[in-house]
C-alpha cells in the first residue's frame, strides 16, 4: 500500500462570476485523490451517501483511485454551498449539510495500515488523530489543515501537528497559529512544533517550503482566467503527496519538484468548476505547464 | 553619460517597532542612486537645502554618484516623517514639509541629455514629463510611480506612461490603475498603454516582470528581521536600472537577472533604517545574497 488519503467527499454548489454549478463533486479527498492519481494509485478512506453519483465513482476508478476504504452509507452525501465575490476576494458559505459525514469514523482497511504515505486532507483533527492511531508502519504523514480547526479544535490540532512529517497550511493560518507576522518566523515556530517540513500556501502568490534552514519559493502561475478556486489547496497537496509517493525521495531538491507539480495541478484546478480542471489531463498538458513554471521562475 | 536618476532627496524621520530615527537620508533618489551605484556610476538630478548634511554628500561621492545635477538651494531640505505599525501592515505619514522641493524644476546638465538610461524615480508626473522633454537621445526610460499620482495627477501619469520603456508599479496600484483584479490582465492593459516592459512589485511576495507574452517571478527573500521598509521599492528599481546600464542587454534573460539584483539590494535595504542597509556593501555580500535567491527559487 502506497498512499492513503483521508478526507471529505462532498457534493458542492458553487456560485461564481462565471456561473453556478449544483451538486458537483467536491470535498478535500476528491480533489486530493484526483490530483495524486497523476503520479500514483491513491487509496481513499471516506464516506458518501447512497445518492453519490455513479458517474463520480467511475471518474475515480478511471483515475486508478482505490475505493476499498470508501463507505457508502444510507442517507445523503455531505453537501456544501459557497459563493465567490466578483473579484474572488471573499467566499461566503451558503450552507453546510454534513449528512452521512456527521458520524464519519475513518476505519482503515487492514492493508492500508502499512501505508508509505498518509495524506490527512482537511477534516476534523480528532478524526485525523484516529487515522494515525491505526497505522502500523513508519508512514510519512502530510497534514493539511484550515482556520476552522484553529478556532474550534486547537488542542487536538496542536497534538496532531507533533505527529506529522509535513504540515501544509495557508499563510493567514500560519500567522494566526504562531502569532507571528513574518513567514520565516512563523515557519520556524511551526517546525519547532514537530514537522520536519512546513509548507505555507499563499494562494496566487504561490507557496513556500521550509526544511531545516532551507527555504524554497514556488510562484503562482499567472492565469488568464480563474473560474473556481474551490479545492486548489487540496489539489496542490494531493499532487505534491502523489509525486512524493511516486519518487520516494525526501531530498530538498526533490521536495522542490513536488511543490512545482502541486502548483501545476492547482493551476489546472482553478481554471474550471469543481474537479473538471483536473480530470483526464494528458501527460503533455502537465509537461507544458511544468515548462511554464520553469520559464517563469528559472534565471 | 550612462544612467541619470531624477527623484526626491529628503531627510526622513521614521518611527518603527525597532526604534526611531530623525533627519536621516531619504527620498526616492537617495535610495535609487545608492542601489544603482553597485553596478554603474549614476548621475542624479535633484534639489536639497543648505541644511543637507555634508556626511550624506560624502556618502554619495563614496558611492561614485555624480552630483553635477544636484542643486543646493537656500532653505531647508524636503522632510518626511512616517510611522510603521507593529506588524508593518500600515504606514502613517506624520508630516510632509516640501521646503526647497516645492519649487523643484529638474534641469538636466547638458551632458546628461544623451543618457543611455533614465530612471524617473517617484516624483510628480509633470516633473517627469519635463525631464523627458530635455533628452536628446533615444534613452531607455524606466518609470517608477505611486498611488498618490494616480489619485492626483492621473492625466499626466497616463500620457507619461506612453513615453516610457519600462513601468514599475506596485500591485495595488497596478490593479487600481487598470481596474483589474488579476495581475496578468492588469499587466496586459499596462503594456497596451505603451511600456514594452511592466514590473509589478508585490512587497514581501517579490515582483513580476511582463514582456510580450513572457512572465518572470522573483520571490521575496525570507528575512529574519525587517527594521525599516522605507525605500525598498526605490532600492529595487535603482539596482535594477543600474544593472541594466552596466550590462546594456535587454534580452528577457538579462532582465530576469536585473530583477534578481534589484531584489538583492532591496533585501539589504529593509534590514536597517534609512539607507544604512545599502551603504558600503561588499561584493561578496551581494554574491552571497544572490546565491540565497538561487537556492530559494531554482529547481
Amino acid at each position: 500500500m502506497s498512499l492513503i488519503i483521508v478526507g471529505s467527499l462532498a457534493l458542492d454548489t458553487i456560485e461564481a462570476p462565471a456561473g453556478t454549478v449544483e451538486d458537483v463533486p467536491g470535498g478535500s479527498s476528491s480533489y486530493c485523490s484526483l490530483a495524486a492519481s497523476y503520479f500514483t494509485h491513491p487509496n481513499i478512506v471516506g464516506v458518501v451517501g447512497k445518492d453519490f453519483p455513479d458517474s463520480v465513482m467511475t471518474l475515480f476508478k478511471d483515475h486508478r483511485i482505490n475505493l476499498e476504504g470508501l463507505a457508502v452509507e444510507e442517507g445523503k452525501t455531505f453537501r456544501w454551498g459557497g459563493r465567490y465575490a466578483e473579484n474572488f476576494d471573499t467566499r461566503t458559505t451558503l450552507f453546510t449539510e454534513l449528512n452521512v459525514f456527521e458520524t464519519f469514523n475513518p476505519v482503515l482497511p487492514e492493508n492500508y495500515k502499512a501505508a508509505g504515505y498518509v495524506l490527512l486532507a482537511n477534516i476534523h483533527p480528532g478524526l485525523q488523530h484516529h487515522v494515525l492511531d491505526q497505522l502500523n508502519a513508519d508512514s510519512f504523514v502530510v497534514l493539511d489543515t484550515m482556520n476552522l480547526w484553529i478556532d474550534t479544535a486547537l488542542e487536538d490540532l496542536l497534538t496532531l501537528i507533533k505527529r506529522v512529517n509535513m504540515l501544509v497550511i495557508n499563510d493567514e493560518e500560519a500567522l494566526m497559529l504562531t502569532q507571528e507576522r513574518n513567514y520565516g518566523k512563523a515557519a520556524k515556530k511551526l517546525q519547532a512544533m514537530g514537522p520536519e517540513w512546513v509548507i505555507i500556501k499563499k494562494g496566487q502568490h504561490g507557496a513556500l517550503l521550509f526544511h531545516e534552514e532551507n527555504v524554497f519559493s514556488v510562484p503562482g502561475l499567472i492565469l488568464d482566467e480563474v473560474k473556481d478556486p474551490t479545492g486548489a489547496g487540496d489539489t496542490f497537496v494531493g499532487a505534491l503527496t502523489g509525486y512524493l509517493d511516486q519518487s520516494k525521495d525526501h531530498s530538498f531538491d526533490n521536495m522542490k519538484l513536488a511543490l512545482v507539480f502541486g502548483s501545476v495541478l492547482a493551476s489546472f484546478c482553478v481554471e474550471d468548476f469543481s474537479v473538471d480542471g483536473i480530470t483526464y489531463l494528458q501527460e503533455s498538458e502537465l509537461e507544458e505547464r511544468y515548462d511554464e513554471f520553469v520559464l517563469m521562475s528559472q534565471f
